[in-house]
């Protein structure tokens, strides 16, 4: 099996391409650690687009929603092209100079279609795969869906064949001269961090948190 | 002056309407925060994205890249409709049954054409304002763009007049019944944290972490 996607017309990275990437394990990494994704897609030239969450199943990306969203049913019934990004901030890159300012960044695209879910069992594992993917340990402590809540929920399935991740990394890069400038320079790491748990008011007194969330 | 956008059959919220807002400040607010935005666009029915960095000025929006950026100059030259969005990650919302489970977001999408900048006021005036808000203090200090470095640049500018925000706030909702289950529920917050300045290893040694970014 390839470690690579192939480079298409559409995924080929022409602009910095140094920055480019079209490796599996590099895209699915950054794939597993968006909590969000953006699904843009286009009706008569017009483009929309969903932030929306999602999970990675082997070579198939998640999406669900509630049968009642228009555009989960547009989707599924026209089988329209979309196209699929996730991008993580990684750093501010302050440079000597304002024009080579930057960021370190993660992101992937995707170009795929839709296929709508109707195995019970792919249905459920990929619940279970979001709900964890939000929050290790979660699913094993919830209440599970009733017949009526699988009813009311549509999962689409996005095969992962068309995709490409664009990365920066490291240190500002100035130009020659711009060295030797009295500027400080360097990069501002960002980290999205979980903090700490707010109960829910209506919570049971005698609910303790659960071992997966104590570390909040 | 309106304080809100008019709702038009592109920005209106059908799906969980009260989650919907179409208020120029909190809209305004939202952009002023993120980090980036995902850039929309369509052609020949196929869409594409792009994330990218943003800098709001009044009742617009700028982008900035290179003039060898091939999508930039497609937009500016085509008047493309586009579809911009940015989103906002505050939390996620853990209730008892798995099929309450959410997240707490600002989400904002607009819909424009691009424009391109040309005169040199406004060019400069955004490239300080983008460069102010991914660091505050830190146009004052840098080496401003030499000519050549402004030929290189371009700005595209998008009119916000079609705008609508989405925003879940607050605790889990959770079915009557389950309130009554050994479930513990609440929201576990996000934050995009600014850590540890990382030292260009190239800096001069002599260089002194500036007042602006001594908190990190």
């Amino acid at each position: 099996m390839s470690t690579t996607f192939p480079i298409t017309d559409k995924t080929e990275i022409t602009r910095l391409a140094k920055r480019g990437s079209y490796d599996k394990e590099t895209i699915y990494s950054i794939l597993d650690e968006a909590l969000f994704c953006n699904l843009a897609f286009s009706l008569h030239g017009q483009p929309f687009q969903i932030p929306t969450g999602f999970c990675r199943i082997g070579d198939h990306l998640y999406l669900h929603g509630s049968v009642g969203s228009h555009y989960m049913r547009e989707l599924a019934s026209h089988s329209l092209p979309v196209s699929i990004s996730a991008t993580l901030m990684d750093g501010i890159v302050l440079a000597r100079s304002a024009f080579h300012h930057s960021v370190n960044y993660r992101s992937v695209v995707i170009f795929s279609k839709a296929e709508l879910v109707t195995d019970q069992e792919e249905l459920y594992k990929a619940l279970e795969v979001f709900t964890e993917k939000i929050c290790p340990g979660r699913w094993a402590d919830v209440r599970k869906p009733t017949a009526g809540e699988w009813k009311a929920t549509m999962v689409l399935r996005f095969s992962i064949s068309e995709a490409s991740a664009k990365i920066r990394t490291g240190p500002p890069k100035d130009d020659e001269e711009d060295y030797a400038l009295d500027i400080w320079a360097g990069v501002l790491p960002l980290q999205i961090e979980k903090k700490y748990l707010v109960p829910d008011p209506l919570l049971k007194s005698e609910v303790p948190v659960p071992n997966y969330l104590s570390s909040h």
